[in-house]
């Protein structure tokens, strides 16, 4: 099975190489990003997008400062930090992004020998890689065997391969059932504004030959009372302590009709998506976005030009609907106690 | 309040006068049809949509056979039986469409004098057209009732007078409270994949000065938990004798969020939709559409292009999770029997 990787190291070493998402579902372009300017770009457009894999991005992208020259140690650093500065603001709302640079900049500062602060640069950002590579392996092993052999599996957005350096973390569970021997078909929301699910998750998937079928949103709920899915899995953007997640818009709808049929509802996030100063649900502020977004679709206006809009980019699922959360250390079920964060 | 009249007799009195749907939400652009082939085409590419407004539509198309020429009485049923049947077959599956075109073909047969056979079509066309509006204006009278003052009313798809010659039906109920001199605000679901919603019910609304505010279909249980959603009214395409009701996709994922949030939940339709030969909603055949409408939206691509689609154009709300069923005679609560089609 071939899952793409979108984003890593260029094939000579000295550049990052992404899968140019915006071109995602027409044609699969890979570009080799080999200045800042090329990397805030990419990310400020969404060229590479999901907040584990613009980190990453974020972070290799420190290492593109150097160009080979002779550097005293103060101008070495004052170079590392004007790019992580900008590096950063491409995308200021990312905690993962912040946080990923951040710790590529520690790096650097704690190397001495301005000479060997690229390697450090270098080495720091692809440990961070490896990481995410690993953290989303272990979800895929510990949410696979909640998949069984022939299992309709309905997903929402993308929490797959293209949202992280892995192979994701809903869809992770997905890929590992699959490499395991067992047979899954994936429904795939579209997920409307933006339509991730048809344009992301269906692409990769069918990119890696798992079976997969696009509907509509409003269409999840007609498919459960047709019997045609055993099981939702989601991913999470952040988790409370008490288990309530939030999540692209559209979960909380799927999850209330999850109940309504009887079928589990899970959701996959790793443990950086558990926010222990929060305690639920009601402690999460909802990004509410450009009503634009909901004003046009495809490239095409679809609305009044004037109408008001109502378009949060997330909504909160409660912990009592959510049947399992997995992270990279196991299954956890309700009810949930987060409050330490390596949960 | 000025509320949109889709189809009805041009200002000199030959020709139809039709609001152009393919235009909205960007223009307001009427148009004079005066050829049975410009009906035809106006129905087959949805200048005119909804089935009552099509049904009238067509009915009034008849009456352009006769081009004010002497004919016999043979020749002149000729003529309105060939203009029929094109007409028909602008929209094969509409049923409405067949029956008030056949109904004027009745009155031209049963009109013995071919001088006076146009006057006969024009009649009939004219009385399904006051019917039609009477209807609508009924429907409304009794579902304003269920709408208090300050209420935020959620509604899908478009059942308004964009879809009928009056005011609609789940539509209709907001414009009569709203002339009562309530105060009432709209939240309208986009309904993908064909978006009648943002592109037609939001520009319907606005026109007659009703606040209006659009958002993604997947948006709407999360303005319920909001505490944001009083009622939720829609339209019906059948209604089986124990009042399941079948309904653009996406009404049953609405009915199943305001039933967990304890949200009243009604379905406004005439008595022709109500269907005495279906008993309950497993007898409805769910048409499944183009996979196109799903893997494009507003002009472009929003899926790869080979993706397999669940796109059914209806689901079946169960009676239990309906609150009230309205129609011109009246608001009827569950259990419903509407084996007599008066109901």
């Amino acid at each position: 099975m071939e899952i793409v990787q979108s984003v890593r190291w260029s094939d000579d070493g000295r550049g990052i190489r992404i899968l140019d998402q915006r071109e995602l579902p027409a044609r699969e372009v890979f570009r080799d990003l080999t200045t800042i300017d090329e990397v805030y770009d990419a990310i400020a457009t969404l060229a590479v997008r999901g907040a584990p894999a613009i980190g990453i991005a974020g972070a290799m992208g420190v290492s593109l400062a150097f160009g080979g020259e002779e550097l005293d140690h103060g101008h070495a650093i004052l170079r590392v930090s004007r790019a992580a500065g900008r590096l950063k603001s491409a995308r200021p709302t990312g905690v993962n992004l912040a946080w990923a640079v951040d710790r590529v900049v520690r790096a650097a500062v704690a190397c001495r020998d301005p000479n060997r602060m690229y390697d450090a640069i270098r080495d720091e950002a692809t440990k961070i890689l490896d990481e995410d590579r690993a953290m989303c392996s272990q979800i895929g092993e510990h949410g696979a065997a909640l998949i069984p052999d022939g299992a309709r599996v309905l997903t929402h957005c993308n929490a797959g391969a293209l949202a992280t350096a892995g192979i994701g973390t809903a869809l992770a569970a997905i890929y590992t059932a699959a490499q395991q021997g067992r047979r899954v078909q994936v429904y795939a929301d579209e997920t409307r504004p933006l339509l991730q699910g048809a344009r992301l998750t269906a692409w990769e998937l069918g990119r890696a030959g798992i079976p997969v079928t696009v509907l509509v949103d409003s269409a999840a709920a007609s498919l459960m009372a047709e019997g045609e899915v055993d099981l939702v899995i989601v991913g999470a953007d952040r988790i409370a302590t008490n288990g309530d997640a939030a999540n692209k818009i559209g979960t909380y709808a799927l999850a209330i009709a999850a109940r309504h049929h009887g079928i589990p509802f899970y959701v996959a996030a790793p443990t950086s998506t558990f926010d222990a100063a929060t305690k639920s649900g009601n402690g999460i502020l909802i990004e509410q976005r450009h009503s634009d977004e909901v004003r046009s679709a495809g490239g095409g206006r679809t609305a009044p030009i004037d109408v008001a809009v109502y378009n949060p980019a997330f909504d909160v699922t409660p912990a009592e609907l959510i049947t399992a959360i997995v992270n990279e250390h196991g299954v956890h079920r309700g009810p949930y106690d987060f409050s330490r964060s390596t949960a």
